[in-house]
Order: structure tokens, then sequence, then C-alpha cells
């Protein structure tokens, strides 16, 4: 299959390194990043540059889109959703990772679906007509929302599984050793401590910015 | 802190960005991203380039020095070996993710030491008189090394936690919603079903090349 991820300035790394790390294992599979221009795209931490290998213009017909969260996401329309319309009239699965739903809702592409977010961002689904679905991943026919950040993993794995079978799936999540250990409980809003869920809502900008 | 993550060619690409993801959120963290030279890094499944931004020579002096794992990892005594060696003299922590480990034991920095590694690379800790320890994250001194793959981001939690205590690694770990869900038990030769364990096995080199 073909997957193209769609990088941007001030994405988040991991949004698109988990579920490319899952996804492009699996024999056959062929991973393509793609931003408005091709070349460096700088993370939002401004510690990483990734590299996008083509242009819109250039990226191949996908089986798969995927797009990731980031610190300011482009939710203003403009070729990045006009793009993702036309990748998902012919996309298997179109899919994101943490505020990267909100992309596709700006995309049009979210109306009357369950979706997810990062924690922080899910009530702005319905900005977009989504349902808000505090789950870590969603499945809404062919539309596959992950929560925030790390959760992209899961989701791929999920996809995989759904793709390939659960054997295709095992193999992958034992390759890359998918067996978390969290030293702390504090992943989610409802398991995390009360004064670090309090301190996140009130800086909110060191996570995400909407 | 100043934290240095080393890239190489065929390097894994989440041994790196899982760490970076945790380690850079915390606000005095600086990540740099280093390689024998400045520039482009191709990882292991060549879908994807990351930029290191400056060379070995040009590195800031780190407090914490990160070696990511990778296919057919640099384990023949080179210029990476000697630079590790000069930047754990002066580290705090030194650490690795799934085969980075080898690394490290190439440099000789795990003689009598227990460490960890990719599930399949485990046994070769010994060749560089490490203790192999079968744990998804081992501490010994100021030396962490982590299991395969994924098991950077539990390390980089742990590690946060014991410099700046469980708060801060609790903020991240909410911070990047890591309250994974695998949607399979596959993640360890422990738990994943013994045909999938033995065709890793007998195809390592879809994993891992040593």
């Amino acid at each position: 299959m073909q997957i193209n991820i769609l990088l941007y300035d001030r994405m988040t790394a991991l949004d698109a390194v988990g579920p490319y790390e899952v996804l492009s294992r699996f024999p056959g599979n062929e991973v393509r990043f793609v931003a408005e221009k091709a070349g460096p795209v700088r993370t939002d931490t401004g510690y990483l540059t990734l590299v996008a290998d083509s242009s819109l213009d250039e990226a191949p017909t996908a089986d798969i889109v995927l797009v990731p969260g980031g610190y300011a996401p482009p939710l203003t329309p403009g070729p990045i959703h006009e793009w993702l319309r036309a990748a998902d009239a012919i996309s298997t699965w179109t899919t994101s990772v943490c505020v990267g739903s909100l992309i596709l809702g700006v995309a049009g592409l979210l109306t009357g679906r369950r979706a997810t977010s990062h924690w922080m961002a899910l009530d702005h689904l319905r900005d977009y007509g989504a349902e808000p679905t505090a789950e870590r991943v969603v499945f809404d026919g062919k539309y596959a929302t992950a929560a925030g950040v790390s959760s992209g993993i899961d989701m791929a794995l999920a996809l995989l599984g759904k793709v390939f079978g659960p054997e295709a799936a095992m193999t992958v999540q034992l390759g890359i050793e998918y067996d978390p250990q969290p030293p702390f409980r504090a992943g989610s809003p409802a398991t995390a401590p009360d004064p670090i869920v309090t301190f996140l809502r009130e800086n909110r900008d060191l996570v995400v910015q909407l």
C-alpha cells in the first residue's frame, strides 16, 4: 500500500514518526512524506528537521493518508485542505493523529462522524460538525483518528490489523518491541493527578495552540 | 539541560524521535541532533530523512547523550565511538535505545554494567562485557539503556522523573497523551504468539542486522 504522511512547519514529530514506524515496516508498504513544498520542515519544538520528499502536487496516489498534529496547526482553509479533499476522494483510509483531526475537519471530511483529538482540543471537533469521542483511537467508516501525539502508534497498529490481519500487526508490534511500560500513570486526564491536569489546561500553549 | 541525540545512516527513526518528543518538551531542555557530518540522514526503511544540525566536532557539550539503534548499526570502532567516549567523559547521563546499546558497548562504555537492547540483540551485549538484562529500561549508574525501538519513550520519561522529579515527567506524559493501549498483546517475546516470535527470529533482517 502507498501511505502519504503530511508534513508542515511546527508539526509534532512523534505524531508522524510513530505511525510511520509501524506502517513502513510491513513488507510491500511504501511511505512518502509530503508537504506544500518539498524540502525541510521544522518541528514544533524547533529542534528537529524532517524532510518532505514530495510537494503536494507530486505526491503519489495513496491508499492511506495520514495527517499529524502540531503547534498552531493549519486551520485556515488553503492548499493543504484542498489537497486533503482530493486525496480523500481516492484513499482507502484517511487518518489523523492529535489535532490533525481538526485539519481534516477544516477540509470538511469529518462532518457527522465520530472522531478524537488531543484531549485538550477534543471539543473543537464540534466546530467542524464532528462528534468528539474521548477514545484513544476512533474508527468511523474509512476515517481513523487518534488522540494526542503518542496515540498514533496504537492507531497504526489497529489499522494494520484491519487491513492485513492481526498477525501482520503483531509481527510489527514485536519487531518494534511495543510493550509499553510507562513509569508513571499520567497519560490521560482521567489518570493524571488533578494538579497536573489543571497546570496543562492553564498553560495549554505548552502543548497545543488553537 | 543540553541533550545530544546521535543520528547515522539507516538508524531507526522512532528510537530517536520517541525520547526527543519527551525530553524536548520540558522547559529549559535543549536538544541537538548530531552526526558524523551535519546534514540529511536517511532512516532504515528508506522513507524518511532526518537532519543533523551539527557534526560531531561541532556538537555542544551535553548533559545527556542518546544513541538510537538501527539496521546495521556502526559496530566497527571509528569516529562515532571516539566521540561517544569523549561525550561520556563529561555527560551526566549516557543513554541508548534498541541496538544503540551495542554502539555504547563498542565504545567500551558498558563493561561490567547491566544493560538492555532489542530482544533479538540482547545476547550480543556480552560481546562487550555487559550483562544482558531483559528489562524494558535498565539504569546502571549514569547509564540508561532501553529495549527495542518504542521503549525509548518509557526510558525518557523515567529519566525525566529522575532528573526533574515525577511531576515533570507526568506533565510531559499528559502533554503527549502517553496512555498506551496496544490493540494486540504481542510487544515482547514473552507475550507474542510463538509463531510470530519464531517468524521474526528466522527473519531477523526484517528488524535488525548484526
